[in-house]
């Protein structure tokens, strides 16, 4: 941490003026094994869940999906929707949540300087794709014909968001972060955020192969009963 | 227009820094019928080619669904592909299309002055969205299976961006403008951006009910080939 004057932060670019900083008062061990023990205890739970109740029962990768969803639609609302909600005070706040989005800041200081796109993503994220998470589980569970339409639109939503959250970024040339850090360039801001990239493009290819298929099928019955 | 110190431009707010801005040298008439003839053209060009071909003629929505995502095409590729180009340098340039960005800035003058999210948006929406809405048009003039689906992942790209457009701007505080112009603000800001969230969310919930009805025949049609 270098002292900027008055006021000392450990967010870069170095000059950034955050006059209301506090220092989180839990360590970074502790902050890493709260938030990925809570997505464990998520995973676990929801794979567990989804091995009952149905037969035959659910395979493999299905319920890989429904662990996704699920997960996502915890981080929207609660980890996204906290920083949508509070993004103007975590700097200086203690809260949990406030001091995890201070240790991701070393990734992004975005999050702390309540930048106007990161802010604008993330509570559009919240707000719309986290529910529309729950809902992708929901019409998975009971089959509904809308469940990959839904699929479609989160994952789009979710790769759009996080395509224009790199790109920004880029355009900034990376000055939000301590650049080609191991830990806060290439764990925090790469890794878990690329996530949001392979996934939900692959989310949107597992539709688009389903519902066109049942298209195709349809339109064969359209041409058929033209014909008869 | 008002002088800024040794340098003056007619954007909003006034303390922008824009010393390579030099004035239109055509008038605001000449651009705007410039514009707004070219969509005209390729509306009707579109209009009348698609009346063609194909017994029983296509229905007066079909057309009309042709002519909005060739025009969106059009207005992707060139309007906006030139703005992610050259966004740089257009406020010192007198190209037609410079000029028009130019005029367009007294509404949203985040053209002007290169602002990261809205390079960055509009890049994608040239790249991605732009040779999307001609696959759109490809895949129903061929009847394609997939064309609901290519007509949902534009259109919901379009969607999230103009969202997104609208909501960092009025995180800004709807700096960007005079404030409450009839023409600048409510004409071109509110109005002609205005399009792409009413129309996109009407394309969606049009590709949704028909990809929803073409998956509940498929599901229904599997559920009879395993009861037998």
């Amino acid at each position: 941490m270098v002292d900027n004057g008055s006021v000392s932060h450990p967010y870069y670019p170095r000059n950034l003026d955050i006059p209301h900083y506090v220092a989180n008062t839990k360590t970074q061990a502790q902050l890493l094994v709260s938030v990925f023990g809570s997505f464990a205890v998520i995973l676990v739970v929801t794979w567990l869940l989804s091995g009952r109740g149905t037969k035959p029962k659910r395979s493999v990768p299905q319920r890989i999906h429904l662990c996704w969803f699920t997960l996502c639609g915890f981080i929207h609302i609660i980890i996204e929707g906290y920083f949508g909600a509070y993004h103007s005070v975590l700097a200086g706040d203690q809260h949990l949540l406030s001091q995890l989005w201070k240790e991701y800041g070393n990734g992004d200081s975005r999050y702390i300087i309540s930048d106007n796109f990161t802010v604008c993503m993330e509570t559009i994220t919240a707000v719309l794709e986290g529910p529309g998470c729950f809902l992708v589980v929901y019409a998975f569970l009971y089959k509904k014909p809308y469940r990959y339409i839904v699929q479609m639109l989160v994952s789009t939503g979710q790769l759009y968001g996080c395509t224009l959250y790199f790109y920004t970024e880029y355009f900034d040339g990376f000055i939000h972060n301590e650049k080609w850090h191991p830990l806060y360039f290439w764990f925090y801001f790469v890794c878990l955020n690329g996530f949001w990239i392979i996934i939900p493009f692959c989310m949107i290819v597992q539709a688009a192969n389903n519902l066109s298929a049942a298209q195709a099928k349809y339109d064969a019955g359209m041409r058929k009963s033209k014909a008869q």
